[in-house]
C-alpha cells in the first residue's frame, strides 16, 4: 500500500491496552447497494464493531421490484444483502443469512423471491415501521451492525444517457427505473430521483451526523453510489457531518461506468454533489496506475489518493474482503 | 370439576421440593391440527415444559394448499399455528408469533400467504429437511416445546359421507381433500389418508414412544383429530406407549360433526382404531350432560370420564386456556 504518512498501528479492540486506556473503535456509516455495499460491510466488519448501512431504495427490478409493485413498500432486496453481510459469525447468523439470501426455484408465484425479502416485507406490512423490521431481522441475524434505508420511501431513477439510439448517437435522452439503468448500453451522464426530494430516513441522518468515517463505494456507480448525494437531506448530513469521507472506487470501470477513467468516477460524484468533499479515494493498483488524472481529482476534492492491491487473488474483479479491511483499517488508523 | 378421586395437589416446578427430590413435569405429546391444537398447546404450556406437539399435515386449502401445490412441499399452515402457540413468553416470542401469523393482504400473488408459512416452506426448501426448518423457527420464537409433523409426506384425506346429494340421502359416496372435507355439508362416515401407508416421522414416533401423556383432541374431529390414527406407523406408537392417554372433546358438535352426540364422537375414534384403549377422556359440562351414553363409550376404551367448566367465560365455543390447563394438571397429577 502506497500512502505518504503512515497511520498508527493496528489497534482493534474496545478492551483496555495496557498503560494506553481503552480505544474505542471508530463508528462508521457505510452507504451503497447490492453487491458493493456487500463486499464493503464484509471488509468493515473486520475493522470496527460501530457499523451502520445506508441502504439505496431505487430498485425496481427482480424480486424486489414484484414486492414494491404488489405492496408499496420499500425494494428489500439490497437491504437484505446488508443484513446477511453483517451477520453473526457462528453458525445460527451464516444458517440463517444464507436462508434469507436463498430464492424459491420454480416458476411458480414464489419463483426469484429471495425468503428474506418476504420476511422484509411482511414484517413491514405486519408492523408498519420499516426500521423495527430491519432491526428485527437484525436480530434475528445476531447482525454486527445495524442496516437502514437511504430514504423513507421508495424511489425511482431516472438517467440521462446519450447514445441509446445507435441511429443518432450524441442525442441526450432519458433511462427510467434502476433495472433499466443498471443495463442500458447507452452512455450516462446524470441520475436523478423521482421524487427528487424524498423524506430521508431520520435514523440514517443522526448515524451519518454521529459518525467518525463515512464510506462510499464500492458499487454500481449510478445507481448506488450516487443515489444517497441524491436525497437532499442526506446529502447535507453526508457533506456537513464532522466524519472524514472515504471514497471507495471499483476494481474496474463496468456495467454502467464501463469505459469511465478512474477520474471520471470521482468526477461524477462531484457533479452530482458539488458540495461534497472527501478526506480519502481509495483505488486498486490496476484501476489506479491507468489513469495519471485520478490524483489530482482526489486532491481536488480535498482527498488524499490510497492505492493498494484491493482484488482477490485470482484475478477476478472481485474486493478481497482482508485486503479491503487492511486498507480500512490503515486509512481509518484503527 | 366433578372427578372420582381427586389428583395430587399442584405441582409444577422441575426444582427440588423440600425433603421430595426432584419432581419432573411430564413428558407431553399433543396431536391435532389448526385451532384446536393451538387451544391444547396454549393450556399444556401452562402444565408442562416437556411438550411436543404432531400435527396434521394434510390440509389442501388456503396458503398450505398454494405452497404445497407450487413446492411440493407439507402443508406448513398448521405447523405454524402450534410453533406460534408455544411461542416464548417475552416480547420477542410474543412479537415474532404475531409476525408469523400475520397474512398479506390485497389481491397480489402474496395474498393470503402466511409469513410463517412462507418462512417455514423456504428453509424446508433451502435445508431440505422439514425437521431442522422447523426447529429453527422454533428457535425463532423461544418456543416452549417442539413441533413436528404427523407424517414425513404431504398427505390427502378422502371421506365417505351420505347425503351429500339431497335427492339421495342414503347414497354413500366420498368427498376428496381436506379442504373440501372439512366444509361438506353431508354427512362423514370415515375418513382415509392417501397414500394410506405414509411414512412416519421417526421423531415424531420416538417422542411418543418417550411420553408420559399423549393428549388427542380438541379440533376437526375428522381432519384433525382422527388423522394420527390413520397413519400405521403413529397409530401403532400411540395405541402401544407406555404413556397414559387423554381424549379431549370439543366444546360442542360443529363443523365436521354438527350434530353428533359427545359419544358418537369418541365412538369415531374407536372406529378409526380398533386398538386404542384410553385412560381419561375430558369433556365439557354442558356438552357432556347432554349424553347419558358419553360415560359408558369412554369406559368401553378404559378411560376415566372428566368432566369439568372447559369455555371461556363469554360462552363462545372456545376453550379457556386456563381453565383446560387446570384440568389437564389436575389429570396429569401435576
Amino acid at each position: 500500500m502506497t500512502r505518504p504518512g503512515q497511520g498508527r498501528p493496528p489497534r482493534r479492540t474496545t478492551r483496555p491496552t495496557l498503560g494506553l486506556g481503552p480505544v474505542a473503535l471508530p463508528a462508521v456509516v457505510a452507504f451503497g447497494g447490492g453487491h458493493g455495499l456487500s463486499a464493503s460491510l464484509s471488509a468493515l466488519r473486520r475493522v470496527t464493531d460501530r457499523l451502520t448501512a445506508i441502504v439505496t431504495v431505487a430498485d425496481d427490478g427482480g424480486s424486489s421490484g414484484r414486492l414494491r409493485d404488489e405492496l408499496n413498500c420499500l425494494p428489500p432486496g439490497d437491504l437484505r444483502m446488508a443484513l446477511a453481510a453483517l451477520c453473526g459469525d457462528d453458525e445460527s447468523g451464516r444458517t440463517w443469512a444464507d436462508v434469507l439470501q436463498f430464492r424459491f426455484p420454480g416458476e411458480g408465484d414464489l419463483a426469484g423471491h429471495a425468503i428474506g425479502n418476504l420476511l422484509i416485507a411482511g414484517l413491514w406490512e405486519r408492523l408498519g415501521d420499516p426500521i423495527a423490521g430491519l432491526d428485527m431481522v437484525a436480530r434475528l441475524l445476531g447482525a454486527e451492525g445495524r442496516v437502514l434505508p437511504m430514504a423513507a420511501v421508495p424511489l425511482g431513477i431516472v438517467a440521462e444517457v446519450i447514445g441509446l439510439d445507435p441511429r443518432a448517437p450524441d442525442e441526450v435522452s432519458t433511462v427510467h427505473g434502476q433495472a433499466q439503468v443498471a443495463k442500458t448500453t447507452a452512455e450516462v451522464r446524470a441520475v436523478h430521483l423521482v421524487p427528487s426530494d424524498p423524506p430521508a430516513c431520520p435514523e440514517s441522518i443522526q448515524a451519518v451526523q454521529e459518525a467518525d468515517w463515512v464510506v462510499l463505494g464500492p458499487g454500481s456507480w449510478f445507481t448506488s453510489v450516487i443515489p444517497h448525494l441524491l436525497v437532499p437531506e442526506l446529502a447535507d448530513a453526508i457533506c456537513t457531518t464532522p466524519a472524514r469521507r472515504l471514497l471507495t472506487l471499483n476494481l474496474e470501470p463496468a456495467g454502467e461506468t464501463a469505459g469511465f477513467t478512474a477520474a471520471r468516477h470521482v468526477e461524477l460524484l462531484a457533479e452530482h454533489a458539488p458540495d461534497l468533499r472527501l478526506d480519502a479515494v481509495l483505488a486498486d493498483q490496476r484501476f489506479a496506475s491507468d489513469d495519471p488524472h485520478l490524483a489530482a481529482w482526489a486532491t481536488s476534492l480535498g482527498a488524499e489518493l490510497v492505492v493498494a492491491d484491493l482484488g482477490v487473488r485470482d484475478g477476478s474483479p472481485r474486493h478481497d474482503h482482508l485486503r479491503l479491511a487492511s486498507a480500512y483499517a490503515e486509512i481509518m488508523g484503527v
